[in-house]
């Protein structure tokens, strides 16, 4: 492995979640559900949108790479390259898989399909 | 960077926190307040072991290397390898510091302690 500086900003999860997601023009697409981190190596695999829903009903998963998200202090949340119509169309996860997910064919659609948004897979 | 085989088992933030956290013989030494995610690379740089306190007062928080983290499903808890001792000894951060860890003299410390345990700085 090579050395690398520290890079030392940190933000605890429970910070994370619950922040609102928007588009570059600032239209809220969903919000924080939850970050998935990998078990043996501590690496968060992506953070998990959670998007539209009515009263907590009908709510969809979408997993986005971690380096997607980029905070904007101003509007109090996180920016990504996406459209509500990519949304639409991106890997989705249901809710009984926010518990654990360990399905690698899943992972390795998410990151053929950010790819797109110049994000390589987090762990090559 | 090397290319290495994705490790696939995910585990969700929420569910890593409020878990307890025990010794190796099954004593409790606490549980995990949170854990603290580098913003950049979207490695978890270690979890908040929340230890001690009464009624919501005086809880003392340790930084626990993610590595040094073992799930023990039978006793639902992470095992560390320390003793309750050796949390009085590591160091710690304070409440203030649990929304936003940044200090690097702080860090270096944290893995320097736990160097004898065998977990290295993640970031090297």
């Amino acid at each position: 492995m090579t050395a690398r500086k520290p890079a030392h900003p940190l933000i605890p999860a429970d910070r994370v979640n619950g922040t609102d997601v928007v588009n570059k023009a600032g239209d809220k697409l969903g919000k924080i559900e939850d970050v998935a981190i990998e078990k043996v190596s501590g690496e968060v695999a992506y953070a998990i949108l959670s998007f539209g829903g009515l009263l907590g009903l009908g709510a969809k998963y979408h997993p986005v790479p971690w380096k997607l998200l980029k905070y904007d202090a101003d509007r109090r949340a996180y920016v990504v390259p996406m459209e509500k119509a990519d949304l639409e169309t991106a890997p989705m996860i249901d809710e009984t898989e926010l518990s654990g997910w360990t399905d690698e064919a899943t992972r390795d659609a998410i990151f053929k399909y950010y790819g797109a948004y110049g994000v390589g897979p987090y762990w090559m």
